[in-house]
């Protein structure tokens, strides 16, 4: 299967994006919740990286990837073309006017791909799911798509097996996210919740220690031991950190010691910190 | 001194920017070395965080602050605004299209300042001039400003004195790294060098110990005593790491494990949890 020659393209309208859900861009959830907004996002990946991880794992069916005319070569886009030929996935070479229009970021390195939205699993799930210890991420609130894909790829690279977001108030997996998350997403558990702290209980009765990022708690995050345990991080948003009610419903609150005169770290930074920090802990232990 | 009422600001032109020299946006150096660039930039700083830190630390003299009109109120726009009557600094009030014109980044938050550039030391200086460990971050060709920026912030709060930037081939600060950086850089002494290998010796001869991060390393990052020593974290470009010649320089390299199925961490990221291990090996010793 060659790559579709330009101009064979008049199947999807430039944005604006209203008619997402007629052209079937958004499909409904598996668990048929059709009222209930359960769709984490996800469903267009852009960038090189992201888009060839997409392929390679191939959790997701893909049913369409654009690529830019009169690139520059790379290595990863001939990837990109093999697996496509081999999984029959239809290649779209369009105009980089037309690339653009389909992408929602502009830094898509000339790639876009079509496939499903993520899936949302239960809390639960995330736990029973896994062969080791147990290692979560919890995102209370992230709003900044840069921050949250920063932080999936850092929590993939460090580790962590699922990942809990809130249904509101915070980033969906939009095309930012896939991109910065650069194929993070296809390695990684999510769930999607109604709320944060009913999620923290679920977790805390699991047996997991729940562990808040807080600058101004009194402990610090290289005092607590996690080498053995299962734990779940949780990072607050990037205004007002940790939310009230989830702060009470962490079994522990750490901070990261920082001896500089800025007030604090981005939010993916400190979640970085700390996520390795779990992550130091169980290499070294 | 009141904010200079909408309209008057027929002074500076429009982008493009060609005529930064000649409205003075950007002096030469105070070296004297009008030939050679030496100019780190920072000269326009743009966000709250970074403009308020700038007031407020008044290393550098501010020509200018932009603000722009109708914007809702914050802490942060009031302390600015007290901070440049207490200066006699001019603030002045524009319309929000006239402030995105001024405006090197997206993400101004409504505020932009004028200053002059960040001034160079030499690389012997950013050691002496330090009361405690010396504690240094190179840079060795970090292109984007988004990751220089997040590096800076980073390494301001986890205690890191001096920064090392060659001259060419690498991000400047640039507005958006201002932005990034959130103030970091009104703390930190920068050192901006010809070549990286040369600095790197320098370094060495001076009793630092040069450790560079390589994700092909056989050591690990936490297998590394840095409690007492001072150190010099030599971090690589986001495509090809350290160069070769940086690389041979390093009296250590050090990987930072990681247990998931993608390839590497973020440039920032992967800098950000080697800057704050040292950090916290200072902190637990």
């Amino acid at each position: 299967m060659s790559p579709a020659p330009r101009g064979q393209h008049r199947r999807t309208p430039p944005p604006p994006r209203g008619r997402a859900q007629k052209r079937g861009g958004r499909p409904p959830q598996r668990g048929g919740k059709s009222a209930q907004r359960t769709d984490l996002g996800g469903d267009q990946v852009e960038g090189r990286h992201a888009v060839l991880e997409l392929l390679r794992v191939g959790r997701r069916p893909v049913t369409k990837v654009f690529v830019a005319a009169e690139q520059d070569s790379s290595e990863q886009l001939d990837q990109i073309e093999v697996l496509c030929r081999q999984q029959r996935i239809l290649l779209d070479v369009v105009s980089r006017a037309r690339l653009e229009r389909e992408a929602g970021t502009e830094s898509h390195q000339g790639v876009v791909a079509k496939t499903k939205p993520l899936q949302s699993v239960d809390v639960d799930d995330l736990i029973t799911s896994v062969s080791g210890t147990p290692f979560l991420l919890v995102c209370d609130g992230i709003t900044d798509p840069h921050n949250l894909g920063s932080l999936l790829r850092t929590a993939e690279c460090a580790g962590v097996t699922g990942v809990v977001l809130p249904r509101h108030r915070a980033a969906r997996v939009t095309p930012t996210v896939t991109k910065v998350a650069a194929g993070a997403i296809e390695h990684l558990e999510f769930s999607m919740v109604a709320g944060i702290p009913t999620a923290l209980d679920q977790l805390t009765k699991a047996g997991i220690e729940v562990v808040g990022l807080a600058g101004e708690a009194n402990t610090s995050l290289y005092d607590l031991d996690l080498r053995d345990v299962p734990v779940a991080l949780v990072v607050g948003s990037e205004e007002k950190g940790l939310a009230a009610l989830s702060r009470k419903r962490c079994s522990k609150l750490a901070a990261i010691p920082h001896v500089g005169s800025l007030e604090s770290l981005n939010a993916s930074v400190a979640g970085a910190v700390a996520i390795f920090e779990v992550a130091r802990q169980r290499a070294t232990r």
